[in-house]
């Protein structure tokens, strides 16, 4: 297998151990196991070790979610449709888990315990994600600086209602989280 | 010092050091060390260990912000002015420590990796803080159904919004997430 498809399996596989119990507690035997790549794996793709997959982490999520928020803007009528939109996917994914679900970007800068590179990948992740939400609703109208306060809020609502949702192992606190933005946006 | 004192230190201390690095990061000598408590401690007041210590740090965080809440809602003239409020507390404790400010909750939650007991703690949490948002909403001649969704929106925003600011190391997506909810609300 090419070592670029290794590296992105464990990138993938420690996504997924970051989302179901947080950074620290994550080792790199349960990446290996799950990605099923060789021991040497680590110290070849990421010889910094625990801090620079987590970046390769961070990077690889920011890039998969603003293109998923590029596209849903693109798609939808409204702004209101692409929040909406974006909403239904969390709430899909939350049901399929029983709430058990998050991002792995939020571990990743609670537990970077003043690593600067890990704390400035995560700015840069939230800031992809707000520019495009906020394109989006410049896109439909909204004048710049309402565009970003607006797109602040619509991401950190949605990384907070993951916790929420976590927390009650269900998805209501992100179905809240759509009927009031709806409410609020329309 | 009485024994219950000893354990409100720990409790402070622990809440500290989640803050800081998360919780699977915190040994319980760095807990010993800030509350300045004996080893024979930890045995005595939490002597189902770590978990034990977590749920302590959830309730005790649940209760004095739910105080707070039902304070500033109480204080204002508005919900809009209590809102206003919550923000203006969380913007002023992250610029007093440029962002490195958090909820403990949320690794809490986060790194719970499936303890029942844990998350059902912070799922009390966060639906006592949302009972109390509402509750001032509601006051306010909100409806009941409309008070929940915008308590769960506002809880969660604030909620990302400190994960957004702890990564950006400012305030600023505080800020933002405060203008947007003013606009929005007003």
């Amino acid at each position: 297998m090419a070592r670029s498809d290794t590296k992105a399996r464990m990138v993938e596989a420690a996504k997924e151990s970051f989302r179901l119990r947080g950074v620290t507690a994550t080792g790199f035997s349960e990446i290996l196991e799950r990605s099923g790549a060789a021991r040497g794996a680590i110290y070849h793709h990421f010889p910094s070790g625990k801090a620079e997959l987590t970046q390769a982490v961070i990077a690889s999520t920011a890039a998969d979610v603003s293109g998923l928020i590029r596209a849903l803007f693109e798609q939808a009528e409204s702004p209101l449709e692409a929040v909406d939109a974006m909403l239904d996917l969390c709430i899909a994914a939350a049901d399929e888990r029983d709430g058990d679900l998050g991002c792995p970007i939020t571990p990743a800068v609670l537990e970077a315990d003043g690593d600067a590179a890990t704390l400035a990948a995560g700015h840069r992740a939230f800031a992809l994600w707000e520019a495009e939400v906020a394109a989006g609703l410049e896109g439909a109208g909204h004048d710049v600086s309402r565009a970003g306060a607006l797109a602040t809020l619509i991401v950190s609502a949605i990384e907070g209602a993951l916790v929420l949702s976590r927390a009650e192992r269900s998805s209501m606190p992100l179905r809240r989280t759509k009927r009031a933005l709806s409410s609020l946006l329309a």
